[in-house]
């Protein structure tokens, strides 16, 4: 077992390496110098894979299989362990690289079709990208049907079946509150946000909000990105980027918080996984249930932005004249359908992963042909959401997962949403006054909630056994649609 | 030989992902996250370790050698594959281990005994490591001596006695002139430089000159750190680092045209040689020619100044008012014999030089005692300059080099001015305009010259091969003597 996690260590190492070299990329590296580092990518991509299907390790976790009485963190590293190295062992190097090469060619053509606003330039890429993941589900096949298969690389034991039972409830309930929403008379002015917004005011105002947030930047930084992200360059330095838009307050702000919210989790793992194959989030269903909770459930509160508020209104005296918080409140709350998803808001955002979800499912089922996806995109959007994209590049070709060969990814964005409303229900059982202490400024107990519930255990815990844990019972959308609720309707005068 | 330049693009792209973590360490880490990326450096290090000892090279190296009719590149290669691969076997993993944990505690020890002025904090520490260094010189033995030894591994094929000669004519020459110029009753005004400077105009200041010296910020990229350097992090992606000091116009700018001129060298490896073990400087004493040259003979010219002081003065006009290029350019060329060797200027710098590498001969030959030290330092300061340090923090404890076991480093310091004369006296023998086009703003023709004949060759040509290629003749200190003279007399109205 020692021998084993001793080997995990320099594999979550190398990995780190790996993350150092991909932050650099997104945030500082020089334009002509992409090919170069992509060679150093494949090299080190490479390194880490030969240690994770060393017969060393493989012989390792077999003899690990046979000892009895593994306390929590031994059992939960040795399974995880076996995962990683199955998973690796189980997909020839020859796909892995097919893989690579395609994903490289496929971006480019996606960025291309994207711009030009033509599927048929992305077309090919993607049905040979499909192409491969089947053969990923074929050779990994944990689960019966391949859909599972790949979702299961993103959220650790769920299923199509179990994801479809959830989404199937929320559909509809999300499709009532949209519903009632619209019908308001009373809606807020989004205007507010959209003015000109200086872009240093709005990078300092968000490093004071997540510092406020209790974000360390003793292990950690926050720099800018064409992309926002989150990345842990080892157990003790968790780097976060926001992007600024002069023309929209939210794309800075909020970024900074959901993103601030994934660092959280990751800042927040014991002592004693560091460094260990444990050392990260459940799954990213559970990451993304921290990010959207800090940015949506904390950040779009009204109590946040009782503290908040005057802080913003000196840093941007002309914008917020004649405004008041209950003003700005219901702004950073408008509730719209739209056509992009990263630009959609709390109330809508499901309806944009169902969408790709029952999409995914009969994809990878070839249940439809690639040529046809963007109609039957366009079809389902006006279905679920009642507006039609005028272009594919709003439409089929907006996000770049598919490019990637990311499919069973997206079902996990929902998911978050669903996780984290259900967790901050409990947070908020145990601590009735958290949002009267927002209004002070004081966000940790909140966060001391989470460290002791989520954060420390890494992956110790699969997502469904710590949600059970956490709260009781398994994950139940009816937390996150009381949520909805609860929130908006009195912001839409219902 | 394909296959063994093959291991060598893999080691040499590895090493630049060794270079990625150190330009992050010194450029972003998070102060509490020291710890976690030193794990990180040592299995890297490990890793490259590993792969340069292997069999499979030896076995290359072995072959290769039976080869007849290699071209330049070819047995460049080899030779300097050679290099590194017995380099790195004969020294016992234990002392590499031995010495790398003793630098460490070393430095920590260094900065406390610098800060608190006390030398006996350091001693121990400084005993132990000459001690090692002097095993590493008696493993390796390139050469009969062990400081010639030790002095190969930063200036491959340069001896003691070779530097020994140079030297020694080197001194008397500066004695003479350092006189000369204290005995001048009409002394620039250094005050000039020490005014309030506002930072942020000081960087954006130092972008537009490195930018004019046609450094490539497509391939490359200024940041700010402690002490400044430069690294290539790819053989497209060169990076240098600048400090700027508010009180001192002269660290931000000169130091970044210095770093500019390392970076020049490393963008200019001809294609073929790239991720290849020849894609480096030659010697250190090259590279530093290369920095020097682009500081002093280009960035203190009075030429340069003509093209920059307009654009200096429109960005500091309070602090340049009733000043003109003329005084500027005197108080950028002050002579001044000083403590500190990198606060020193072109023409005492060398005595810097000259006492450590004295002093260095003596400590690696076991003819001085440690504890000697401080007091043989003083007295050779007084001996050389005239000057003797009121605290060993200003004398034996000011440099980094000793804790970390470098001792071999410092003459080429000096030799980079020698050569740096001596190329650039070329340069102009085939461009004797070029100092009028640097009035105009114009440096390519010089960036050309260098590219051609010292850049693109990386280390296929050894320093004094080199050397003898371009100049015709082997490193001579008259043209550095002669550059010194007929620079500086005028300045001091001689």
């Amino acid at each position: 077992m020692e021998e084993l996690k001793k080997e995990f260590t320099e594999i979550t190492r190398l990995n780190y390496v790996r993350y150092v070299l991909g932050w650099d990329e997104q945030v500082n590296l020089p334009k002509g110098s992409f090919e170069a580092r992509a060679e150093q990518n494949a090299l080190m991509s490479r390194i880490a894979h030969e240690r994770l299907v060393s017969d060393k390790i493989g012989y390792l976790i077999k003899e690990a299989e046979k000892l009895t009485g593994l306390d929590l963190t031994d059992s939960a590293t040795l399974r995880e362990a076996k995962r990683d190295h199955e998973q690796e062992v189980k997909l020839p190097t020859e796909l892995v690289e097919e893989i690579s090469k395609t994903a490289s060619i496929s971006h480019i053509k996606w960025v291309e079709a994207r711009q030009k606003n033509d599927f048929s330039i992305f077309e090919p890429l993607l049905d040979k990208t499909i192409e491969l993941q089947i053969q990923v589900a074929e050779k990994l096949a944990t689960h019966p049907d391949p859909y599972s298969t790949l979702i299961d690389l993103y959220e650790p034991g769920a299923t199509y079946d179990w994801i479809a039972s959830i989404f199937k409830k929320s559909k509809q309930k999300l499709n009532t509150i949209i519903k009632k929403l619209d019908d308001s008379s009373d809606k807020p002015d989004f205007s507010i946000l959209t003015q000109k917004w200086d872009k240093d005011k709005q990078w300092n105002f968000s490093v004071e909000v997540v510092k406020g947030l209790n974000f360390d930047f003793n292990k950690g930084r926050q720099d800018k990105s064409v992309h926002p992200f989150t990345t842990s360059l080892s157990s003790s330095d968790t780097r976060i980027t926001t992007r600024i838009d002069e023309n929209f307050l939210s794309t800075c702000i909020f970024g900074s918080i959901h993103e601030c919210g994934h660092a959280l989790y990751e800042m927040g793992l014991v002592k004693e996984i560091h460094d260990s194959v444990l050392a990260s989030g459940c799954s990213m269903g559970v990451h993304e249930s921290q990010s959207r909770m800090w940015e949506n459930m904390v950040g779009r509160s009204l109590e946040f932005w009782k503290y908040w508020f005057p802080k913003l209104k000196e840093t941007f005296p002309n914008n917020l004249k004649n405004k008041s918080v209950e003003d700005f409140y219901r702004s950073a709350n408008t509730v719209q359908p739209s056509l992009i998803r990263v630009e959609a808001d709390e109330v809508t955002y499901g309806m944009h992963i169902i969408l790709r979800f029952e999409l995914e499912k009969d994809i990878i089922e070839g249940n439809v042909q690639v040529k046809e996806l963007p109609e039957l995109w366009n079809e389902k959007m006006e279905n679920l959401l009642g507006i039609r994209p005028p272009t594919n590049s709003d439409g089929v070709l907006q996000d770049i997962h598919w490019s990637g060969g990311s499919f069973g990814y997206f079902p996990s964005y929902f998911l978050g949403n669903l996780y984290g409303a259900q967790f901050y229900n409990t947070a908020l059982k145990h601590h009735p006054t958290l949002h009267k202490e927002y209004e002070k400024g004081n966000f940790s107990n909140l966060l001391a909630f989470l460290r002791e519930n989520i954060h420390q255990y890494g992956k110790i815990y699969r997502a469904r056994e710590l949600i059970k844990r956490v709260t009781g019972e398994d994950l139940n959308p009816d937390y996150f649609m009381a949520y909805l609720e609860k929130k908006f309707y009195p912001i839409y005068r219902i």
